[in-house]
């Protein structure tokens, strides 16, 4: 039986106070419809809020330290805009720029590398507030591949080009890298951005891969493709770093980088560059008064496929958020008639919700945000991180299944 | 005010009778909510059914005959397959085979050229029945996109790759037409695939855009870019083809195919490519009685913010698929808050849907499938086709926007 872990924190913002107080530990669950929800969690205080993850997959003990130090660096960064007025778009790409920088995560920097001994970049971002969206897949030789989805975010928002030509919201490739270049994003050369551990890994991967060919020569195609075995070889690295993000002002916004699946055939997209797969952020409007932003990890063709981040996003409008994530990643993941052929599914969220709701006496003229933060993974464990604006201090956790549930072994680093 | 144009026609198919009778003339309407629906067409046997377009955007009238005519092929390769006992999303790939090989279509030869006077294709393919999906993205060199997507479709089904790597199902670039060479897909070099009317278009467009550039310098960007004349210049040819169809056994599937905007930035990928935007297909199950297939066409960066395809399949689970694709159109797309910001939205949809629930005495043991199709435009025109496995006579269609609706001008061939 497959598992699922999930956590929901709640913060209450009261702007014109700084009273605080602590979250209560997090929850972990197998697929409970009647888990407790967030009930037990004591709001507290904040203005401005981001959350991170470090990926869906497997996180060693023995890196455990290095997964948290950069969670706590990204949500300090995206905090640190915060402070200095950005918007929530601003704030969540800054936090990619730092998770991407990262050597131990697959994005940017380290990334896994593909079937050539490439590396390959997906990523895109979300604005709650405009509704516009950026996003490349494929890139190459980009150090920050988030920083040329959230530029195609802000071109796209002026308008038309020459000529009446609508500007493009996803780039691919060459054309992408070139587009990148060209409004003055430098260049990177691909060999700067392979690790030596990203590096041994494609090397290990690869002789893996061509034994396991070697091993299944004579056998047919059919029985050669089921006899590989998950235990032995998964599905993908540490795929996939997100961020949420709401601004002072209530504003939401959403970004996903990834490198992808580690040996994945050239030209690959997965979900980080998927409109509504990788990330999704709505501002609260006419029947939706929540906003909500998600950004996702995992399988990208899972993720793909069940259109992920767009679904949680749109579960998020129920009143119990944790009751609500659950089901939407039981009935809408797990369980999805789309992955009906699939032995296992594998993906992460993290989910950010907000509504101006606080109940606070009219007479005091305050205006209240009240932030619900959850995630929750099928993936052997997930490493997240969040900080609010007022308090800036990060909470970092590496969330891992409950026993006695499938543990999912990766494919790569 | 921009318009809409719609139609909506039933078909009946017992599968044991033969008796036939015409469908009622298009409907048109601008926006109407209580336009009458498809009551009054009358409906019709059939067994297996296809409806394919050549794009939302602008026919000429010189060119009538051509868009039809190729409509008309495309049909009838479809119904060639289903009559051979083919799936539905076999069928479905021979239509835009079809399609794609006119030199008048916007999608594979004579697509539409690049900034950089290149051909790069989009195409995806859905299949109702697995639910699994397919797409290529800017992907050159191969004459019919659509059979790489159909491939990377099939592939999936098949399960895990060697040492149980998951195969892709959208693939870009260069890697795209990588794979589709090792997968047995000739590659057709790209001079083959412009036409003598692709090319001496993009040298008028170049010029225009050079010439409108020109004009602009000294002005400020936001200024530059508002002033752009959309009038003058619209925002892409006639933009994708696309098929839905149902099978004897009642499967659906749907397929889109295009080159993407005239002087589109290399790399750019438009909805042709992205799931959920450029084609959707849902076989029938628990709650959901229709199967739908939908496939889009028009402004690329439009149809994939609102995710048409896929909010239309949703919406033909109501009562009165009319109304409810007129609903789609307007809530979804022309009002929707993912265009806000646009003014004018640009989009053409073929959809269909059918149920078995044809009303014959049990005891005659006759199991029918009622079959809807219906199509939808903002833009200036729309060219449709259809055809029934079983009368194997195709219809095709030219929609235009009611008079005194804002018409579209194209910036393309």
């Amino acid at each position: 039986m497959l598992g699922l872990s999930s956590y929901a924190g709640v913060m209450e913002s009261l702007m014109n106070r700084a009273e605080e107080q602590q979250p209560s530990s997090p929850l972990t669950n197998s697929r409970s419809k009647k888990q407790e929800s967030s009930k037990n969690q004591k709001p507290r205080l904040v203005g401005g809020f981001v959350l991170v993850h470090a990926g869906a997959g497997y996180h060693s003990e023995s890196k455990a330290k290095e997964y948290k130090h950069v969670c706590k660096r990204a949500c300090q960064r995206a905090v640190d805009r915060l402070k200095a007025g950005a918007l929530a778009v601003e704030a969540v790409a800054a936090a990619l720029v730092e998770l991407e920088d990262s050597p131990f995560t697959n994005a940017g920097m380290g990334s896994n590398l593909n079937l050539s001994g490439e590396i390959e970049c997906d990523a895109s971002i979300m604005d709650g507030k405009s509704l516009h969206y950026g996003a490349v897949g494929a890139i190459s030789g980009i150090k920050n591949p988030v920083l040329v989805a959230n530029r195609l975010l802000s071109e796209a928002q002026k308008g038309k080009l020459s000529a009446g030509r609508i500007p493009p919201c996803f780039l691919v490739g060459r054309g992408a890298h070139d587009w990148a270049v060209s409004h003055g994003i430098p260049p990177c050369p691909s060999e700067k951005m392979a690790t030596k551990f990203s590096l041994s890994a494609y090397k290990r991967n690869k002789r893996k891969m061509e034994l396991a060919e070697k091993m299944d020569t004579g056998h047919n195609q059919t029985k050669r493709r089921r006899q590989s075995n998950e235990n032995e070889n998964g599905s993908g690295g540490l795929d996939t770093v997100g961020a949420v993000v709401v601004d002072l002002e209530g504003n939401v916004a959403a970004a996903v980088s990834s490198g992808g699946l580690a040996m994945k055939h050239p030209g690959r997209v997965g979900q980080a560059a998927h409109y509504g797969c990788g990330c999704w952020a709505e501002n609260a409007y006419n029947m939706n008064p929540y906003s909500t932003a998600v950004s996702t990890s995992g399988c990208g063709e899972h993720l793909i496929r069940t259109m992920l981040a767009r679904e949680c996003s749109a579960a998020m409008q129920s009143e119990d958020a944790h009751q609500a994530l659950l089901e939407a990643m039981q009935n809408k993941f797990i369980s999805s008639p789309f992955l009906s052929s699939e032995d296992r599914v594998l993906g992460g969220v993290i989910v950010l919700r907000c509504c101006r709701c606080v109940e606070a006496p009219p007479s005091q003229n305050i205006q209240g945000i009240l932030v619900e933060f959850l995630w929750s993974h099928t993936t052997e464990s997930m490493c997240v991180g969040y900080m609010s604006a007022q308090d800036s201090k990060a909470k970092t956790h590496i969330s891992r299944l409950p026993p006695g549930t499938v543990p999912w072994t990766m494919f790569g680093h």
